[in-house]
């Protein structure tokens, strides 16, 4: 697959490298000599930012690798054999992990979702499905916030898929790969989430860091043990504190939100490009990833200059493509896409 | 846990982040936009690095987050459910990766080895009591170079394990965490290894990288989809070109093996100091790990300043410990331990 | 859930023990020796009974228990850890074997299907959809014939199946729980089966036998170390001969057809009855499953003297009820249910 | 592999059908419809009479088909996946059921024990080996009664065992694939068990029945969801009323326990025998199996009239035979190998 490094790339929100604040952590300790497996000072520093932020002093917190790797991590600690995941059609885990809960054992529910939501009437309506020891039994409601449609849950539609949960004995939990973008985007602040969620993901790869995710394990049923599955499936580093490290910058103060709303703000840029071009928005964001309805000539024309994803076609002359913004991205970059746009 | 910092580490050789070369091409390359999951031209350029050093240009090279991830995907790749693996019963996959390879529903068939290290006779004595379908079948022989003792293989004896497994149908397979070290230590060479291993990874966490192992598959039937198996397995890195860029540094020039041969060196002065101090080693090693029979009394005087691994008490008064040497390790380190020790 | 042993069961076709013809064959060799695990004279004379009746004297031939542990083990055994399985969203394996599959670690990729038949754009079209390693690699088309909805392939569906499998390079695997059903209604033949089929079981459970089922495997690549994978499933009988004499007596002679004929007739005079009664069908069927849309006040009716699963309502007045005949069902259970239906 | 059926077998106890009394029950409700998956009458009826017969009124029991199926479900459903199980280095989980408790997922930590079982100490030393997440988390002890080697656990025995795994937090399973032999030879009476076992089957397959196992859990977090594991791992029956006809007549009366003493005293015929031609036993056993240390010239003689297993050589003359009497052993096949021997 040839890489043409040359293009502005709007593909993804993992294009670079980290924030120079980040990385200059990692420098700046760089020949300290630390504990092994996240047993460090940084580790236990950042964890404690991250308790004090959601205001959760009890919750657990293990800095991971990566969001695949959290999510089957998570998964197979949070589950019995029997036990199924209720999620939509669109979510990561279904379409883009390789079937990587699967191969953890457990089946995925998947429910359409045009917008990527999920909400309590499907999903009370397919757990009721479930009826006896023929069929897996459904047990977790996996979201993703912000969702893979770049749309995000207010407040109250958080609180209804609690709500629903706890109805049904169900679990919640919460990929949060693009969390501060979904928070910036929102009603929800970070001490809602633990009185809404059994455990999520802080994601650290798209919003800043080299790579890194901080789980937060709320419910205390769930905690026991959570290392032992991470050890096992690969997910614990040696040098953990490169984790700890990076959540230490991204957390002490507020640079995960600075970033967050960056990006969202330079997706809001790319939004207003693309309406001053009538271009439609499917669905409408607003968070940094963007979603417009273009026809084809269009792409070919902005592809030369520009990496970014061609979704799925609409029509014959139209096909979806996603935009996303990042903490990396500039006002020069996008003022560049804007310019090109309005020209064609 | 309590942790103080202020001990010299010989606890192992993961304590600091990386060598300032490889640390430097990841800032450097910071800012620069880079295709996703190790699809850029820094994983391209390092992978070809490696195929030049090994001396096989049609050897695919993967490049992995850690020790237990590659571990637990390429026997996930390389096996069918009813396939074990032999290990010896100190092997790292059998003692201290939490069943990550049961968890991936291989068996493990472990034969005694005091030196930590593999020979035909008891493979082929193991392979042949396995003779129906109650059994599992064996079909891969794991060995890690050096061992998990210390210990190295060498030219003679890789070629008495390929040979055995030529002789019964089994894939070699080398976990080489230090795998530098033991070339380092040792007649084979990097050239030799595609002609006696089907596959095996090059450890970069223990020799100077941030993270990072990379995985070269020989044998021609074992390549196939095994990207798809790095995704499943949760061991795909978003920006896989931090990978690359650090490889690149490790084999670009003759940095890795120069990181291995000085870790040796300052292990051969710990030896010279536990010799001149008359503590005996168990197993003798050449490379940078150290087993050392101490009385306790001297375990507990050295603990106050130094880091190390207390493995197994030998009697009431003499305990094995290990002391790691890294490329971090200064011989200011190791002269303030060779100082103490004499003193006692 | 209490069980009203008066009442006539049309609720499905294991309600008995086994053919009179096939329980005496267990009686007269009840206390003759014989080896364990299926390696004994009934087992081996079955198996050449069935290649017999394929046409296929190269086809490796298993018996297993029961329909569940038949399609797990040879999914098991067939797939790869990336690779997924393609069938309708009324599978069994999707709907009611409780994620055994996913336990498995395979993906299934569902396909709406509202006769329960695959055909061949379909599943071109989803296979075409999975297009990199982020991605399940779907590799198997599972079908059932007789469906789970009573409905069967006719031999041009099995060619054109057939052929979409060439194109994409997949496997063609079929659950014969209801071979003999689908056989008896369809234009194809027993010796069709190896020329179309990649792999398929023979069901006894559901067609006279007390209990397992025949797997046929035609593939050359997907026979070996196949009794592993029984054994290590929990699929191989200590005493495996039960199944090879059980065989024998369904496959000496005509006697699997004769039964599914006779459990077809008896579903046609169910059919009959209904149509006499201006019951409509859905999906129609010509094999020993019925589905009707009946009124609600009928179903309670008829429940009080017959057992038959209500499915899913269709609107507030109407539910779909299956009825299964089988070899067991006598004229005179379908007349009493018949007259009970017309007085209505 | 040839299979000489005019031999007498004492291969195993498993070469025939099922006891007369046992297959009539079959035979008599072959009409007779019932419910599916073991929600029948006859299951209930023959779980009660288990039931009644350990005196502990609120266990569960399920019905299953094999003994490697029930090992694989039970263990599956109690296990989470970091937990391990500890067993002998004989265990049949560990050597003759193809890796199945791995490919479940769980390591096997095997303890040495030359007569076959396990005692306090070694389990208490290997729990305590296992210290931090980079290992495995022992949870389970397996023990089987009658072992693997024909010697059986005295009362005492049994509750020593209970008191370690209760000290360590461990659970208590117990395969009894031969557990009436078990019984007939020891002082532990049924009622104990409830009381020193977290779980146990009781095995048909090898005391009478065509097949079957009843697994019996006591201990309440054990209980729920079991059917859904049974059925997921494909041991569910759709003719489940097969198991409980069985079970009714193994446990309706002492029939049981009869074949077992029966098949104990032909066993102490053929330890007479042995006794009587100074051929050693090792180790000494007063169940239905009898392991001798046999010249190799008499193993061959033997073997043209008598068919068992040679186990392993003990020097280059003497060979270990398994000889196994069961429920259809009669006392003229013991006479006749009696006989034989004799003359040699």
């Amino acid at each position: 697959m040839p890489q043409n490094i040359k293009k502005i790339r709007f593909e993804n929100d993992y294009s670079e490298g980290a924030h120079p604040a980040v990385l200059s952590r990692i420098q700046e300790a760089n020949l300290v000599q630390r504990a092994g497996y996240g047993l460090d000072d940084a580790c236990l520093a950042a964890a404690d930012s991250i308790r004090s932020r959601v205001g959760r002093q009890d919750a657990d917190v293990h800095f991971l690798t990566g969001g695949t790797s959290a999510n089957l991590i998570a998964l197979t600690a949070f589950l019995r054999p029997h036990e199924a995941v209720i999620c939509t059609d669109t979510a990561h885990i279904h379409v883009h992990e390789t079937g990587a809960i699967e191969a953890a054992g457990h089946k995925l529910i998947t429910l359409s979702a045009p917008d990527g939501k999920l909400s309590p009437a499907p999903i009370e309506e397919a757990a009721l499905r479930f009826t006896d020891e023929h069929m897996v039994k459904p047990r977790l409601v996996f979201i993703a916030n912000a969702t893979e449609l770049g749309t995000h849950y207010t407040l109250s539609e958080l609180r209804s898929l609690r709500a629903v949960c706890d109805k049904l004995g169900l679990l919640l939990y919460m990929d949060g790969a693009r969390l501060g973008n979904a928070l910036a985007a929102s009603d929800a602040e970070w001490a809602d989430l633990p009185n809404l969620l059994d455990a999520f993901y802080i994601g650290g790869t798209k919003n800043g860091a080299l790579f890194g995710e901080a789980m937060v394990i709320v419910n205390d049923r769930l905690k026991p043990y959570f290392r032992y599955v991470i050890k096992q499936r690969g997910g614990m580093m040696a040098k953990g504190f490169l984790l700890g490290l990076q959540f230490q910058a991204l957390f002490e103060n507020d640079l995960y939100m600075e970033m967050a709303r960056h990006a969202n703000a330079m997706a809001d840029e790319l939004r207003a490009a693309l309406a001053e071009k009538r271009i439609p928005l499917s669905p409408a964001t607003k968070t940094n990833q963007v979603f417009a309805v273009m026809p084809n000539g269009m792409i070919r024309t902005l592809s030369k200059r520009y990496a970014f994803h061609a979704m799925q076609p609409i029509d014959e002359q139209h096909t979806v493509v996603r935009l996303v913004a990042s903490w990396a991205t500039t006002r020069e970059m996008v003022s560049a896409f804007r310019n090109d746009l309005i020209k064609i």
